[in-house]
């Protein structure tokens, strides 16, 4: 099943020719989502080839500039282009007020039903629901009320071992109750375990979004175990005090997070546009975490299935 | 002297791979103004050269999205790319509103002085000056406030006649007078008259923007003899109705108030992201008013000057 990450933009504070503004396509089974919406978002999902109108909900991070002012573009050009299907939009508040306004000084009337959820909480809580997967919130430590997210499968039915549903005649509801881990009670009052009758289903994946941070404790226990943590890296660790002044990370500090929290993968991203090249920041987190990568304008990535042990 | 138009977006609307949304640069004697700002117009004036922090003021139409949705995020580069020069702000109700709750929402301090002055009003004004130049607004007839612009040089002095300042045995005040006109008295009481004296300078050129309008006969009035106008031209006769319904302009529409108002050339912008080659608007223009030319994102035009005849 597919669950991917499109990055749009990896840069910070301002484009360049190489990087655009923070966003973010996370497709978990075909239900495409952006997270955070910087300047010229619209034009980089049309420049890799994701459907505007197919954006089933939105999340973002924060309202600094760089993470958020291509949503009012975005947001009209699918209304122009004919959208009508609801679109849902989380994030810090003053979200609403700042899109009532541009539409209200705009003229502009959404064909569409928009639906805007401010989060304002502390504490990991779960925003949205689908059918199989989930997203949590939580806050992060930033300059301005900035939410982490957390994208997570729900975790899938066992698998039927091969010829079990023949060798017992197993009805439709049979399977299913033995596949949520039920055991099987026989005609004749014989108990067959579970165990017996089913495979270890792949592990629930987890994504987590943490964009823009200082580094603090509670993230470790936030983002404990996930597939694929992508946080910011604005700076090295020579502008370690300049980090912590903007409440930002260094590649060291995320690379840190990702050790201490255990998680599969990491991906740095928001690099600041005084690196012409990203190696630096690359090889001060790899040398805490060797499972890091670079995210750039354009990176696919899948996160990959596992089985459990 | 130098009076130039580089096109940074030359659609409407929407954003497409090959036309921004509306934005231009006009540089009159080095001053560069912004006239619109489409989301992506800072991505633009860096692909087009024109740098940023040279922008002197800038001039909004209106503030239908696909001409104001850039201004946050420019105005913000600008700031923290550390700009100190003031800026001054043109255009309709609802920008101040709109940026200052943009600005609070993403808690940005701009660290320059950021001045806007919302245009309300009827008929024809000079709203801004500078030494060898002034900008005359006009609204134009669009869905939401709108107004036109001109761009206009101040009549240059007349230039000295070759030997003239030898032969005169003439002061730089005796000069200055006679190139504002003046006839000069000799100490024997004749008088020399200025036409003796002095050549014509070249004529004061015009640059008119109109964009987005409906067609009123007192457009022709406001832009009548400029050497350049850019008009929107977002249909093509086929779809009049539709035109006049969103209040824009036809490509014929377009020539014939180019040709009413004796421009001297006319460039075309803002066409409709249904023109995937806009050969139609250009022919259906030019069979009405020759002198047409179409924007393209990257356009640079020089307005060439003039003699008097």
């Amino acid at each position: 099943m597919n669950f991917s990450v499109t990055v749009l933009g990896s840069g910070a504070a301002t484009p360049t020719f190489s990087r655009h503004c923070s966003a973010q396509v996370v497709n978990l089974y075909g239900v495409k989502m952006l997270v955070d919406c910087g300047e010229s978002s619209q034009n980089q999902l049309r420049q890799y080839h994701v459907k505007m109108q197919s954006i089933h909900t939105i999340f973002l991070s924060h309202l600094h500039g760089d993470h958020f002012f291509g949503l009012p573009g975005l947001l009209s050009t699918m209304h122009l282009c004919g959208r009508v299907e609801p679109l849902m939009v989380y994030g810090p508040p003053g979200i609403k007020a700042s899109l009532d306004l541009l539409f209200q000084v705009s003229g502009t009337e959404l064909r569409y039903e928009l639906s805007v959820v401010e989060l304002d909480f502390d504490g990991m809580r779960t925003i949205h629901e689908e059918k199989s997967f989930c997203v949590k919130a939580f806050p992060l430590h930033h300059s301005v009320p900035t939410y982490g997210y957390i994208f997570e499968e729900k975790p899938p039915l066992l698998n039927l071992r091969k010829g079990i549903r023949d060798r017992y005649g197993l009805t439709h509801d049979d399977c299913l109750r033995i596949k949520q881990g039920e055991d099987l009670q026989l005609p004749d009052g014989t108990l067959v375990p579970n165990s017996e009758l089913t495979m270890p289903p792949r592990l629930p994946r987890r994504y987590a979004y943490c964009c823009d941070t200082a580094f603090a404790d509670d993230l470790v226990e936030a983002v404990r175990g996930v597939d694929l943590l992508c946080t910011e890296s604005t700076f090295d660790n020579a502008f370690q005090s300049l980090a912590e002044e903007r409440c930002h990370l260094t590649a060291a500090q995320a690379a840190k997070l990702a050790r201490e929290a255990g998680v599969g993968h990491l991906m740095l991203t928001h690099f600041s546009q005084r690196y012409k090249d990203i190696d630096v920041l690359l090889k001060e987190a790899r040398d805490i975490f060797p499972e890091t990568f670079a995210a750039n304008d354009g990176l696919l990535y899948e996160i990959p299935s596992r089985l459990a042990n």
